[in-house]
């Protein structure tokens, strides 16, 4: 069978990526013995993604090879099998390759179906509130961000795959919320739908003197997605005692890691006697289970939604991963591919 | 009575601070009702003062302002009073002017025998193991760095008045102790007469090399006293669960604000999911005497040392700065003023 994918062409100097990745077109043969063949529906653009092109993962691998597929999170139904776990027709999800069909032993996948048993969870649920994004938003603010009831949290990205789900859980646990996004129509939903107090749009905004308004006491937390000016700025407005969690850098993932922009004013941490912490998600494997629980529970009782920002077609995903580098996505940004 | 003064003549532009201070003769009064007079036996020279010169305090005080003295930490003794609480023969300690002999009301001085009850405890114990450093080194170690027996903990400016304590905590509570400092001479001194298990110079050696050797297994605990690039090489040698203490940043001290060297590999904090943590040791102002109390324990039993650098004369402490700031002094720099 033919299938596509994109691979790595060139290594990215920038952030449009699309110029570094050429669409290929490979055999793939039938399923052997304990294999199946999928057919990918769902694949998801995420800014770490950039980041592993450019220098790397953040538990150290290298940069992904020349010549590679672009690798990443994604939903694919069985169209062919010779496994008994995996018959034809189930949907499966994890990390594989950017490409329409992919033979698979079944590593590294899983059946979607089974963390997807109460009413109201969408089939792409385990792309953003039940995968890394939904993951990364629940221990990232629960395990680190130490958020008081009344407490303002500030996040970045806010209108992202992460940032919109920390929003909405820091507001459920009675914080006072201010989103940093880009545009004034993503900043008008962040207030308007998920209902934060307040909302910065950094194109057309001067992001300090608006912060300072929305945050006239300081801020108590600040949940980091992007690094760079925004995080400096936030640093010397935190309150005494404030905790600043890293999570994501989206500002930086262009660079080598010794050309990062740090943060000048990090010394603000003493001042105020502050606390800036990062997490890596993959070290809460075992508890993921309970993660999603709760954020399943939030979603079925319609506290908790997790807006989805769709591009049609294989041949689109570049541009979908220059739509969340440039932050022009609203929610997770998935790439939906038609059955052919 | 005629006095002398060290004033502020230039802002400081470089750690070269002698040229920017000038010797000033002034006269003081005799004491009025509830004043008296004290001449000044030492004062405490720290790069944090430098930092107050330059761009202004931790706390937001603007630089001082040109033509006023250096103000620091001190000791003197009463010549002349007329306040029931300050007789002559008083030693007392406090900050003051870098003014060898002062007029005051008593307000922020305190005598200084009170707090040196135990045999063994010096009279210049105000101006570190008891004061200022011995305090930071207190209280940062045991409520910021959760150091557990077995860490590895990296300490820099390790030969300084906070460094060298913090070095001699963390051996008495079972942690491996590695320090950073200038010369070889002064690692031997840290190694042999310290007991701590490792030290690095960093004039003449590879000091992210050295680290490796040192830390195999990576830092548990890193305590900063400098900032700059020592802190982007420690922040790459982090152990999982790291914790980064601020203490101190005198490399970064001749800066404006929004000059000082952020460091680059921050994100370090997220492989490592690693905590970096700031402290301002006038929040702990209530608890000093629980701090001083067992400190005082510690020296009395013998376990804790607080070494002295002392530069005689008070015409030398420009130089006594200086010498502070090029990282040259082996525990607290001191300058010990002769009666006249």
């Amino acid at each position: 069978m033919k299938a596509h994918r994109w691979v790595v062409a060139a290594r990215p100097t920038g952030f449009d990526v699309a110029a570094s990745l050429a669409l290929e077109e490979v055999d793939v043969a039938g399923p052997g013995p304990g294999e199946f063949l999928v057919r990918t529906t769902y694949l998801r653009a995420a800014a770490p993604m950039f980041k592993v092109l450019v220098s790397g993962s953040a538990d150290g691998r290298p940069p992904t090879p020349i010549g590679d597929p672009v690798v990443g999170a994604g939903i694919a139904t069985v169209v062919e099998s010779d496994h008994p776990d995996f018959p034809v027709g189930t949907d499966v999800t994890g990390s594989f390759p950017w490409q329409d069909v992919v033979r698979s032993n079944g590593r590294s996948l899983v059946p979607v179906q089974p963390i997807l048993l109460p009413h109201g969870v969408p089939l792409t649920a385990p792309l953003h509130v039940l995968g890394g994004p939904g993951l990364s938003a629940w221990f990232g603010l629960t395990e680190f961000a130490d958020a008081k009831l009344g407490d303002t949290i500030v996040v970045s990205t806010a209108a992202g795959a992460v940032g919109a789900i920390v929003c909405q859980l820091a507001k459920l646990q009675g914080c006072r919320v201010v989103g940093i996004t880009s545009s004034r129509d993503k900043a008008d939903w962040l207030v308007g739908e998920l209902g934060i107090d307040g909302a910065v749009a950094y194109r057309t905004e001067d992001v300090a003197a608006r912060l300072r308004e929305l945050c006239p006491d300081g801020i108590d937390v600040y949940f980091d997605n992007v690094g760079g000016d925004t995080l400096d700025i936030v640093l010397q407005q935190l309150a005494v005692g404030a905790r600043v969690v890293l999570c994501g850098a989206s500002s930086q993932y262009d660079r080598g890691a010794a050309d990062w922009q740090g943060p000048t004013h990090y010394f603000e941490l003493v001042y105020k006697q502050a606390t800036m912490r990062g997490f890596y998600i993959f070290n809460f494997v075992s508890r993921f289970p309970e993660g999603r629980l709760r954020l399943t529970e939030l979603i079925s009782a319609g506290k908790l939604r997790s807006p989805e920002d769709v591009v049609d077609g294989f041949e689109n995903a570049p541009a979908a991963f220059e739509r969340v580098l440039a932050g022009r996505n609203l929610g997770v940004q998935l790439i939906r591919i038609g059955q052919q």
